[in-house]
C-alpha cells in the first residue's frame, strides 16, 4: 500500500502524540485559545459534544434523573471542610477575588482594589459540595428518595500541562449526584450509572470499554468504591473515560444530607456521583482517528452525509444543485440508527478535490461527490471514510445509481458503527497479554521491543495500605498503572503476580493519560 | 368567583413582586443559591430551559449557524481595548487573580500568594472579544464569509440588585456571532435572527412580544443599530426579551477582523450579535403565571401531561397503575405540536390532592386524576391548567371515557398553546394607549390611578444627541423609557409629544423590567 497519500503528515506508528494535534487541526475540531490551558471547541468538534450530550443525556433522563444548575461559583469555605481532612491541602482553582475592574492613574486596567469580595469564591472544579448543601435542604423523608440529578456544566481545574480534549484547564461535562435510602440501593445505582456509560462508550461512540472497579488508591476522595470505563487507544495507552463513584454515608455526613426513615428515625442518605467529560472526544479521536485524519462514529457525525456538487461556475451548474438537492431531501427524510439522517449538501465556493479532503481529515461518514457525468448517467460517486483506499492508491469510490445510493446509505452508515466498533475491538484483544506472572516478567514486556504494548491482564490478592502503595511504586517505576478489576471476569485461579500469595482477582495494568 | 381558594398566598393585583417570588418557589423552578447573585436552577426550572434551548437551537441551526464553545475565562487585556475609549472605564465583573488554593499557618484557606496570575482573568460577561479574535484567524477571502457562529454558554455580570431569572450574576443565555461580506447582508442577518426571535417568542413560549429598533441611547456600546423584541408583564411593565445588533466594521477593526474581497482588496467584516437568556423564563411566568401558580406552555412543559394515580397503599393498586401505564404509552405514542407528547405518569409516594396542586403550580398543561371509580367506568379525571376553575370555587374536572381522552390531549395542547398566547396578546393589546400627545398627558397617564398602567404609543421627532438626552431625561421623573421602534408600524401623522416638531415615527413608551 504504499502508494497511499495520505492526508496528515504525520502517522500514527512515527509519532501518536504529533498526529493526535495533527488530527485535531487537520479535522477543524479545536484550538488553542490563548487563555492558558483553555481550547475554542470548533463547530466540528462542538457538533460531536452536542451529539455525546443528546445520546447521553437521553440515557441519563431514561433512567430517571432530572438536570439542574448550580451556580458556577463556590464559596470558599465549602472547601475548608474538606481542607481539614487533607494533609497540606493545596489546589489547583481558579480563585476570583474582585468584582470589579477599574483603570489606574496610568490607564491600565486593574482588579478594583475597593471591590475586593470579602471571601474569594472558586471556579467549580465539580459541584459536589454545593449539590449536598442544596440535597441537605430539599431531602426531608424517605419518600424523597432516591433524589436522581445531573447537571451539564463547564468546570475548572487548573492544570499545569494541558492536551487538547484530554486534559484542559476549563472542560465541560455531567456530573450525576444522587442520594438514596441505603447502601444497596446507592451501589446499585452506581453500577447501573457505569452500564449506562458503557452503553453509551459502545453504542454511540463505538469505544469498546472495560467496567471494572478502581483499585483503592485510585478512588475519588471520599469514596467508598470508584468504578470506571477504560478504553484502549492505538498507542496501546489507557484512557479513562468514565468514572462512577458509590460515596457511602461520607458525602451526607459532611453536608447533613439526613433523612426521616420509615420508621421515623434520622438516617444519613447514602450518595453516588458519576461523570463524563470532552475528555471522551479525545477518546474518539485516538480510537477511530487514522492517518487520514478522524473518523467520526455514525452515530455522533454531526453529518453523517455530505454531498459536493462539483461546480463549475456555469449555467449547468444549476441541474447539478437540483440533483443534489433531491438526493439530499430524500435521505434527509430516511431514518439511520434510530434518527433522521443528517446530511449535508455543501455548497460553498471552493474546488470539489479540496472540499473531499476536508471531509476526509473531519472523518464525515459517507462522502457523495456529483459531477456532470455522475448526473447524466443517473449516478453518483460514494466514498466510505471507513474504506477510504483500494490498494492502488485511489480513493475507493463507488458508482451506485442515485436511487440505490439513497435506498443503501442507513444500511451503510450501520454498518460503518459497526465496523468501527468492532475494529477498535478486535485490536484492543489483540493488544491485552495474558499469562504474564512476575513482575519482571511484566518489566520486560513493557521494556522490550513493542512500542505500542497495549495492556496486560494479571492476578493479585488484592493488596491494601503499605503492601498496595508498594505496588504501585513499583509499577510507576515502569510508568504503568493498575486500570481496574473488570466486572465479570474469570476467577482467579494463580498466584499474585505482585506479592507470590493467592490471587483473588484479575486486574488490567497499562500505561495511561 | 369568591368561592375560589387560589393555591398561592399573595395575587397578581397585590403584590406582583412578590407574586413573582412565590410562583417560583411554589413551582419549585429555582431558588436562591447562598452564593451571591446566583441562582440554583431546579429540574422544572432547567426543564423548561432545555425546552427553549432545543426549540430555538433548531432555529437557529436552521438559519445556517454552527454552534462553538469559547473560554469562560478572557485577559485582562482584551477589555484594555474597550476601556481606551470609555471614560471612567469600571465595570462590575468576577476576577479571577489566583490559580490555588492552600492553608495558612493557621489552618484557614486563603488563595496561595505563589499561585497569583500574571495577566488576571475575567469570567465572560459576553464572548464578544474573544470571539472576534478567533473570527481574525479564521476568515481570509469572501470565500469564508458569512461566518456564522452560536454558542450556549454561561456568562457572569457582578449585579448589585439581583431577581430571579430576570437579573442574576450568572446567567445561561446563547450568543450568536457573524461577520459578512458587507453592510446589506449583515443588517439583513440583524433582522433574520430578529425574526427567528420573534417567532420563537410568539410560537414556542406563547409571548406576544413587538419586534423593533432601540433608540439610539439604548444601543449596546459598539453598536450602528440594536433591535430587540419587548414583551408586556401582567403588570405593564416591558421585559426586554431579546437583542439583535448590527456592529458595522467597530468590532472587526477592534479585532482586525478582515477578509480579501472578490476583487482582491482588503476588507473589514460587517459583524452582528444577538443573544437571549434565561430571562425568558421570568418572562414566562410574569405573562402566563396566575394566581394558582405558573403555567407552562405546552411547547416548552418539561411534562405537558401528568397521570396521577390515585394510590391507597392496597392490592387494588397494581390494576390502577396498570390502566395508568396503558394511557401513559399510549399518549407517548402520539404527536402534540410536531413532537411525541411528554408524559409522565407520578408514581411518588404522597396524598393525591396534595400532589394535583403540585403539579397546578407548577403548571403542567393537563393533569390526569385516576381512582379506582374513573377505572371502573372506564374514564379519566382530566384537568385542564389554563381552565382551572368552575365558578362555584371547584377544580373543572372532565370526565372524558379513556380513549377519548387520549384522542383529545394533542388537540387540547394544541389549544392552551394558542390560548396563553391569545390571552397575553389580548392583554397586551388593552394595555397599550394611544393619542397620547404631551407630555403632560403622559405624566398624568402615568401618574393617574391604573395599578398597572401599561404602555403608551406616542409619536416623536426621533431626536439624538442632546434633545434625546433631555427627553430620556423627562421619561427617568415618571420611570419611564422608551421602549422600541416598532417593526411595521403605521406612519407619523402629527407632532412629536416630547418636541411639538413633526413626528417621524412611532415608538413604545413604559416601565421596564
Amino acid at each position: 500500500m504504499s502508494n497511499i497519500r495520505h492526508a496528515l503528515s504525520v502517522k500514527r506508528a512515527d509519532d501518536f502524540a504529533q498526529w493526535y494535534q495533527e488530527v485535531i487541526s487537520a479535522a477543524d475540531m479545536a484550538e488553542e485559545s490563548g487563555v492558558r490551558g483553555c481550547m475554542v471547541i470548533k463547530p466540528w468538534g462542538y457538533g460531536i459534544w452536542e451529539r455525546v450530550q443528546r445520546l447521553l443525556d437521553a440515557r441519563i433522563k431514561a433512567t430517571g434523573h432530572d438536570n439542574v444548575y448550580f451556580p458556577i461559583f463556590i464559596p470558599l469555605s465549602n472547601f475548608e471542610r474538606e481542607a481539614e481532612h487533607v494533609e497540606g491541602f493545596a489546589k489547583e482553582m481558579a480563585v476570583v477575588t474582585h468584582h470589579r475592574l477599574i483603570a489606574d492613574d496610568a490607564g491600565t486596567l486593574i482588579p478594583d482594589p475597593e471591590a475586593r469580595l470579602e471571601e474569594p469564591l472558586v471556579v467549580r472544579p465539580t459541584s459536589e459540595t454545593i449539590i449536598g448543601d442544596a440535597m441537605a435542604r430539599w431531602i426531608q423523608s424517605w419518600r424523597d428518595l432516591p433524589l436522581l440529578t445531573n447537571q451539564w456544566a463547564n468546570v475548572v481545574r487548573w492544570e499545569m500541562r494541558t492536551r487538547m480534549f484530554l486534559r484542559t484547564s476549563e472542560f465541560l461535562w455531567q456530573e450525576g449526584h444522587t442520594a438514596h435510602e441505603g447502601k444497596a440501593d446507592a451501589r446499585k445505582h452506581t453500577l447501573r450509572m457505569l452500564e449506562v456509560y458503557r452503553a453509551h462508550a459502545e453504542e454511540d461512540l463505538a469505544l469498546p470499554v472495560i467496567a471494572g472497579e478502581k483499585p483503592e488508591h485510585e478512588r475519588f476522595p471520599g469514596a467508598v468504591e470508584t468504578w470506571s470505563i477504560e478504553a484502549m487507544m492505538q498507542d496501546g495507552k489507557a484512557l479513562q473515560a468514565g468514572t462512577s463513584h458509590y460515596l457511602g454515608t461520607n458525602f451526607a455526613e459532611a453536608a447533613g444530607i439526613r433523612y426521616q426513615d420509615r420508621d421515623g428515625g434520622q438516617q444519613f442518605c447514602h450518595t453516588t456521583s458519576w461523570g463524563v467529560s470532552t475528555r471522551l472526544i479525545g477518546g474518539m479521536i485516538m480510537t477511530h482517528g487514522d492517518d487520514d485524519g478522524m473518523r467520526a462514529p455514525p452515530s455522533v457525525a454531526p453529518w453523517q452525509v455530505v454531498i459536493l456538487p462539483m461546480l463549475r461556475d456555469k449555467p449547468e451548474d444549476d441541474a447539478l444543485l437540483a440533483y443534489c438537492e433531491e438526493i439530499r431531501t430524500s435521505l434527509a427524510d430516511r431514518q439511520a440508527l434510530g434518527e433522521p439522517v443528517r446530511v449535508l449538501l455543501d455548497k460553498k465556493p471552493g474546488k470539489a478535490a479540496a472540499k473531499r479532503w476536508d471531509w476526509v481529515r473531519k472523518g464525515a461518514p459517507i462522502i457523495i461527490e456529483v459531477g456532470g457525468r455522475d448526473m447524466e448517467g443517473g449516478k453518483v460517486s460514494l466514498l466510505r471514510r471507513d474504506k477510504l483506499w483500494v490498494d492502488n492508491g485511489k480513493p475507493a469510490f463507488d458508482y451506485p445509481r442515485r436511487e440505490e445510493a439513497i435506498a443503501a446509505i442507513p444500511g451503510l452508515l450501520d454498518d460503518i458503527q459497526r465496523s468501527l466498533f468492532a475494529d477498535a475491538h478486535e485490536r484492543r484483544e489483540a493488544n491485552i497479554i495474558r499469562g504474564i506472572d512476575s513482575i519482571n516478567a511484566l518489566a520486560e514486556f513493557y521494556g522490550g521491543d513493542a512500542r505500542y504494548p497495549g495492556w496486560v491482564e494479571v492476578q493479585w490478592s488484592k493488596p491494601t495500605g503499605a503492601a498496595l502503595e508498594k505496588v504501585v511504586e513499583t509499577l510507576k517505576t515502569h510508568k504503568l498503572t493498575v486500570r481496574n478489576v473488570p466486572i465479570g471476569a474469570e476467577p482467579a485461579d494463580g498466584p499474585c503476580v505482585f506479592t507470590g500469595d493467592t490471587a483473588v482477582e484479575r486486574v488490567y495494568i497499562g500505561r495511561a493519560y
